[in-house]
């Protein structure tokens, strides 16, 4: 594992349970975060900092879709360094906090489960958890891909 | 349930399980998952027509949080008339194919579970199985979210 700013590409074979991984971190502005919703979750919560004060959040939050996009980039520029890049089949997500106007987050990543493919022995399965939290240390976003990562040819 | 343009808002108490809902449609294009991309998903394969063909997607496919992205406005624009909004805890996500530019997609919702909450007893958790399927009837994400659903009150 290398936390440089040009890591080593990992393949399959240099995976292990337990491998960590952090990168750079991203700052969520207020203008950038209604201009995600009014494209893609148009909703009062979103867009309209007054009006986000009476609902479930109580004040204005990001779209979780731009919190989850804002940590694949944050993956894709070093977060995890995978050879064959950051491929996902599916997975899980839980947004335990909301991401807030200024808020800043970095992804801490750890492997979980190395599964090789029996049908394609060129490749596998890697079950990554990422955590991507605030400049408080809050949880904003649990994402547990299932990553394709080739072996070492 | 409502299929209509503007249809009436849901409770948890209008909601039972079997329900089904679909919604809007929406075009994928070549620029838009390019620049999609650039911003959150910087990878070959979602920038590069020519560079994709020799990745695992065989030519530019979408960004999977484009397409999550994409399906959250359907289902926030009527493709699921919940009242209180789309809000989700967290679920579940798959991309059994990619979404390629031209493609144009709509989501078929159907209600799977519905929980409601002992400790909060004006809400409940409704457990939605959302297919985004391309105009050749392949599925592209599905999504389970458990989403925060109000009572009537």
């Amino acid at each position: 594992m290398s936390q440089a700013k040009h890591p080593e590409l990992l393949f399959l074979d240099d995976l292990g349970v337990g491998q960590k991984f952090s990168g750079a971190s991203y700052e969520f502005s207020e203008a950038e975060i209604k201009e995600f919703a009014s494209r893609f979750d148009p909703q009062p919560f979103h867009l309209d900092s007054e009006a986000a004060k009476s609902t479930v959040f109580r004040g204005l939050a990001a779209s979780g879709w731009h919190t989850a996009s804002v940590t694949m980039r944050l993956l894709v520029e070093g977060g995890a360094p995978l050879a064959g890049g950051i491929v996902g089949a599916g997975g899980e997500i839980e947004w335990p906090n909301p991401t807030r106007p200024g808020d800043v987050v970095h992804v801490e990543s750890e492997v979980i489960e190395i599964i090789p493919s029996h049908s394609k022995p060129d490749r596998g399965i890697v079950r990554l958890r990422s955590h991507t939290k605030n400049q408080r240390g809050q949880v904003v976003l649990v994402l547990t891909p299932k990553l394709v990562v080739p072996r070492r040819s």
